[in-house]
């Protein structure tokens, strides 16, 4: 019996990837929900703006699935992104660069080898860990910093998305 | 390829079960965190204290991992701690609640049957959906509220744990 719970499957690629454009979308209408200037310049005790908390999700978003996918993580923070900026400053290059990564990590996830998150990796050179695992943090870090973003919507009187709407 | 994909493994139950119970401790040590009267107290943009959306947590934690081993929900929000307060009003009593949940949760994780987390079930006779859904939403909703509540400890000048430490 144990062991049958150890093999049987938790969740598969498939809703693996649901999952996470699901919580994608969500964080778009939190970023839609900023008004422009608040997005690059409001913060709370010191912490970041949500632009910043953004770019970190995008610098993990298709390059980590490309480096799940291949194996090719390249350097942390650095990537190119088909012409667009990597270095928005405005609500618009930030949404393209999110939809951007949204079609990346569609192109890159259908190339996953079977058995690849189980498999170890040192993501961007960095982190080693099974794979399963990095895919995780890098939805986890998504969430986390959303609702940190949550935080700073409501401190400036403003209603987040409904958490539960994907 | 592609079902190969798709009926490979992302994650194990076991893995799952460590992952749940490593967020659980960094949420614990962000309770830690706080100074006992801003848990209770502290708010910002109307939002709800920390220790409010904890007990939120330990309503989903043990109540769901018993829902998702048995199929009994019971009603959501009521649940019985082995004579523990279920309203805990000081640090001390929400740290024993929490505790008693991580035991709660290890113990109804072994008795989930194989194949269980692809059944649907109505989560808390309310919610309807694939059984590793609601547990996403479980270990999603904790991220979601921790991740708020380090930008409280942010406001009052305190450093939170750090995230990727579990």
């Amino acid at each position: 019996m144990e062991n049958e719970v150890k093999t049987s499957p938790v969740i598969t690629p498939e809703q693996m990837l649901e999952h996470w454009q699901g919580h994608r979308s969500l964080t778009r209408r939190t970023i839609e929900a900023f008004p422009e200037d608040k997005l690059f310049t409001h913060t709370i005790g010191g912490m970041r703006p949500f632009s910043e908390m953004v770019i970190e999700m995008i610098k993990m978003a298709a390059p980590g699935a490309k480096g799940i996918a291949t194996g090719e993580w390249g350097e942390w923070g650095t990537f190119e992104a088909d012409g667009l900026s990597t270095t928005p400053k405005t609500k618009e290059e930030l949404l393209e660069l999110w939809d951007w990564s949204t079609d990346q990590i569609n192109h890159w996830w259908a190339k996953i080898p079977a058995g690849r998150l189980q498999e170890k990796d040192v993501a961007f050179g960095q982190w080693e860990g099974l794979t399963w695992w990095h895919l995780f943090y890098f939805i986890d870090n998504e969430i986390h910093h959303r609702g940190q973003g949550y935080v700073y919507l409501r401190s400036l009187d403003i209603e987040p998305p409904f958490f539960w709407e994907r």
